[in-house]
């Protein structure tokens, strides 16, 4: 064990999770993100992921790790000891509990998104902060959505603010990045209908059937849909605004919208 | 208005703002608290909100104050010109339009609650994060709910995390602080239905009538509601959780509650 103790923050492994953290570019280069906190890690391994390399810090695992999880991946992954003013470093979250795992990423295709009968999906066009990203991504998960289909992200979907903010749904939920036009293609491939969120033409999101198949789109809160989605629509549907206020945050919306299916369809 | 230019952050007054920035001390022994922008010093205004002193940085409010209302207040409160480097130190959030203003506090008391009939009302105990409340506020005035009351809170209602992710709604949408056993004695003087957000012994949330007076009581996301707040319920009620996770941000759950009722009201 003790070859394997990193004791300085200097250690070029050390450099590499901080980059990893930090930069997309990274992720996307080495195919590897961070997962930190031994609750996620769990959400992680049971989603199917793999677990490239753990870094852990006895001292403070020890409160946490009260099932032994963390401790039973040891002998079967590359594994590294570090001290807590290295951990410190290292993670990213306060308060988190003793472990930080490189995790290779997952690219999953729109085809092999296994949807249930009258699928749920929540697609985002453009979205741009990670928070809200990880947010609708955790009501998601609490609607039993199929999937969240994110269309020309801006940011990407290891984000560590994203990963935090979805307190674990980012590994329940399958999440798919694609175009616009793909996703467009596929959801009429399966008939699903599309209700694009907007202003405009629209109809109040409770008038509208989400029985069947449902694809609940939106855009940014800055500048909305596209065309192409308004065009490919088979209902606009908004949110009445009956405040001083002319908007909600995309996330408080996203989860009006999909509870109102929930209701519909209990 | 030379007389009244600041190119220093040593200024008092600078000094003074930051303070009133950081610490709610400062904003109860002063009785004022900060608001910063154009916009939200706008929906200030509106709301009735007294303002006491304004800092402004003539070359960057010109690109904003385009109605001119920033400039029409001037002569009528105590005012500063402040260079550009002492507006960036003052400027809590990042590409602000030129104003900071230091504005009264106002405390509402329960009695000066101006209801409508069958008024939709938010209670939230102990909440925590000035962030959480900021967002419940915003949809509370989607919603058009009549007040939110804040019960034994941990942070106050002009933090500026809070004015901040309200976007405004604060001053739009009538916020009182009180005890909890005001509240609860206030809500069964006035008839309306206490609806406590918790999962035991709960109906879900979309079969609850909501038509009549309501309150919508929610606890922390840690420690949900107290015992006061559930016996004194008409009826508990919850959100199905379809996933993996166990829990829903309590600010979307808010929104999701709130505009259930408004889906039955109309």
């Amino acid at each position: 064990m003790v070859d394997n103790l990193i004791s300085s923050a200097q250690n070029p492994k050390i450099k590499k999770i901080l980059s990893l953290q930090q930069k997309s570019s990274e992720r996307r280069k080495e195919g590897l993100f961070i997962v930190e906190g031994q609750r996620e890690l769990q959400h992680c391994i049971n989603a199917g992921f793999e677990i490239d390399t753990i870094f852990f810090c006895p001292s403070i695992l020890e409160g946490y790790d009260t099932e032994g999880v963390v401790m039973s991946l040891l002998p079967e992954v590359r594994n590294f000891e570090v001290t807590v003013d290295v951990y410190n470093k290292i993670a990213y979250r306060g308060g988190t509990e003793g472990v930080v795992a490189e995790v290779k990423v997952k690219k999953p295709a729109l085809s092999s998104l296994a949807l249930k009968e009258n699928p749920l999906i929540v697609v985002l066009e453009s979205v741009e902060k990670p928070g809200n990203l990880g947010a609708i991504l955790r009501s998601a998960d609490a609607a039993a959505a199929d999937a969240v289909i994110v269309c020309d992200p801006l940011t990407d979907l290891y984000n560590p603010n994203l990963i935090r903010s979805s307190i674990g749904a980012i590994f329940s939920v399958p999440c798919v990045a694609c175009s616009s036009e793909e996703c467009i293609a596929f959801l009429k491939s399966k008939d699903i209908r599309i209700l694009t969120a907007q202003l405009q033409d629209s109809e109040l999101y409770y008038d509208t059937d989400m029985k069947c198949g449902t694809a609940i789109v939106m855009g940014t809160e800055a500048t909305g849909l596209t065309d192409a989605w308004r065009k490919a629509a088979d209902a606009h549907i908004r949110i009445p605004m009956l405040g001083k206020l002319d908007s909600l945050n995309v996330s408080v919306s996203a989860a009006i919208l999909l509870f109102e299916a929930v209701r519909q369809r209990n």
